[in-house]
């Protein structure tokens, strides 16, 4: 089990960057555990550090290997792939290109959710996108910003969370390949979002959450303050509702309310299937305090089966009240 | 069978309140059979009712107790505890202590969703927030208005349809103690929300209907032109998708459109999964008229197995065009 | 199977409109192929065609019958009948009589989602609307248009992308009479929403998409730059999540984003259940050109088992790169 695969972002530049984890973020400095900018946190008066502005050309390399435990994953390179697979943030704006080697014994492919790709970058079977054993290719993304069209409608930016998976590896869905660990998260700013102060990446995949055993979490660190965000995607076969307890977020594009006139639906539970994903922010701890705050899935057997974690918030001197650390939630957001 | 348990919202003031049903509710004047508020219906002129300010400190009981017929069940005190349990409604920025009696033989525990608590009020065995048999305590919930944060973000405010549940009995998830009767809906307002004449709670808990055995309802009374607020939970382990014949909501945070530039979907059915909750007004027979209108789960092996009531609309002079009374649809908010 | 049922929006009067298709539709000039308004593409100067102001009394003839494959299906007359049944279009504020009659050996009916009709209009067994085995009666539909209320809320116009099936045959809820095809799309729209140069019909129904066999589409086709519209309806038993590649929408009530300022999520996957429906309206390979862009349920299990169409998006000179056309997925929109 790689204990460095969540909620990690680094320094990525506008080039091929062979940070620790591999992700591509937006952080303007390295951090560890889960910290990208240096935010201030939510209740502070200093303004929050923001999405830079799109349009840059980037670059990063991503590999497909299978693990010796039978997990198939995305990295940046062979013995550093992660289940999920690295954090891709871009700003509207930004192209992409990956490139990308397939590591594997079988035909592997990437399928994104959310961007704009020329159909020879589906990732699919049908659409000859796939990926040989060992061979490299380059898949590009491209993201837009929203415009008007000349019909007075409105196209809308790429901004989202959004994802990526394999659509090949067992049938022409990528059903194995998926199953396995073959997936990631993307996210799409606009210049000027709010950056997080940490990421968690949670992805409901069949019955587990990020394909680990059930019982084991993960949990995830913060500080009462931090603007955490997270990207919540799921996959497989199953229908799940995803809870946090103590934090709610707004169910539209952000996670967050424009305003007191907003008329988002408030939640702190919602239904998800497969490929869909959301994502949004809360300041941990917002009006509740420290604690181990349960994130689950509130489909009964399922939490029953383990499909839960904590959301360890600790106050400023790194207590967590009535907190005593079981064996079996082991904390996965520190290297 | 309690035939008290549905669509009862009576007196409560600032401290506890020994009323017939055990609600906390914002009426302002006893009232039976769902009718709170005195509120003019939707078509005449007056000004409706509508929320106080918020800002109060209030007080109420809650039990649980096993029932004779297997269930467990929520209510103000031994022998007048209901499935679903008491609604409770707040508004934004009150403060509600509750002094909670187990009543059982097992350990319970009452975990809210939507407002805030400390970890010390979750109602979860890990947070050791749980009540042992016979024992007592009191959970305090706190709510909040929205509030621009020193970022220039926005924290929402609490205003939602919530719901309490236990959270311990049989599981850790309190999967038995919900699937017997442990739940119940909380409405929390923002001051100045227009308040329903009639006021009911549809759970669709597994594949009953509150609880109740197939084909038995629960059928809501109202009268054409009533404001009519269905507040609607589901839990278990099944996903369900919520229809009514006849009439229709905005799938946002009120149930109501802000006005005709709203993009919020208007919609008569909505997939919902276990611990979801929404709610919505309608006035009945709004451009339909009278008559016993459906409500139902529309995935079709569970309507056909029953999960299924109606939407008694009566004319002024309290016929209902077409509707024979069948024997099996028993009319459960009438005492 | 009859290749006539997809994507056809033909001429249709304010009176009996016998068409190819028995579609009732807003389209000023009849058009073949899926071309319904002689609107130009999104990416053209010249103004898009509108609805037409609402409040027009239609007519349309309706039957119902079992085909020798063992569907049943709803069509303007006996031998003229398709699965999905034909797209009806309204404005808000128009009037719909159907005169409708049952061709089949069962009682059966017609239920409609979202728009207006009095309880002898319901088409359920308790209410005593539906139509006996030969029989002939007429259905009325009302719509209306947004407005406020005396008690200064709003009420919603009749605009959404509904739905209508049938309630009696099999059980009380039609779940054999849906099963085998007995549903059809209805889109209301304001006066001025922009229509669609092209319109196609996916419902998912139990394990099929508009009751094909797997893996056998329906395809679709557009070119480039074509304002494609797609109601999406799901049917039957099971959830699923209705994802297209390369091409995304805004959830609300138009799939349209309103603004730079709207905060709708815009999504390229969406889970569904039975009884919901929704529709948007894209630019073909908009940002992403031409190409064989597939659809499907992404529950891995039913994307595998044939769950699948491609939409066929052609350059304007009629080539469709990359895309060799297998003998298995047949185009189902041309005559």
């Amino acid at each position: 089990m790689d204990r460095r695969s969540f909620g990690r972002r680094v320094l990525a530049g506008g080039a091929v960057a062979a940070t620790s984890a591999g992700s591509l973020s937006l952080a303007s400095a390295p951090a560890a555990g889960g910290t990208g900018a240096a935010g201030a946190p939510g209740g502070a008066a200093d303004p929050p550090s923001t999405a830079p502005p799109g349009g840059r050309v980037r670059h990063m390399r991503l590999c497909a290997e299978k693990l010796a435990d039978g997990r198939m994953a995305y990295g940046p390179e062979r013995g550093r792939t992660t289940v999920p697979g690295p954090m891709i943030e871009l700003v509207e704006g930004d192209t992409l290109h990956i490139e990308f080697e397939n590591a594997m014994d079988v035909p592997v492919s990437l399928h994104v959710h959310g961007v704009d790709y020329d159909i020879a970058n589906d990732g699919t079977r049908h659409s000859r996108s796939l990926v040989e054993p060992g061979a490299t290719r380059t898949y590009t993304w491209r993201t837009h910003l929203p415009a008007r069209r000349p019909d007075g409608s409105w196209r809308p930016g790429s901004a989202g969370y959004w994802h990526y998976h394999d659509h090949v590896v067992g049938t022409d869905h990528g059903t194995v390949g998926i199953r396995k660990g073959l997936y990631g998260p993307l996210v799409v700013r606009r210049a000027g979002d709010i950056l997080p102060d940490r990421q968690f990446t949670v992805v409901f995949n069949d019955m587990t959450i990020n394909n680990l055993p059930p019982h084991t979490g993960p949990d995830f660190r913060a500080t009462v303050g931090d603007r955490v965000e997270i990207v919540m995607i799921t996959h497989g076969e199953h229908y799940h509702t995803f809870h946090i307890h103590g934090h709610r977020w707004a169910d539209n594009r952000t996670g967050l309310l424009q305003g007191p006139g907003d008329t988002s639906r408030i939640i702190d539970t919602r239904i998800c299937g497969p490929a869909e994903s959301f994502g949004f922010q809360i300041i941990a701890g917002e009006n509740v305090g420290a604690g181990a705050w349960m994130y689950h899935c509130h489909v009964q057997s399922h939490s029953d089966m383990g499909m839960a974690g904590l959301l360890l918030v600790a106050k400023p001197d790194g207590t967590i009240p009535g907190y005593d650390p079981p064996h079996e939630h082991r904390d996965r957001d520190r290297p």
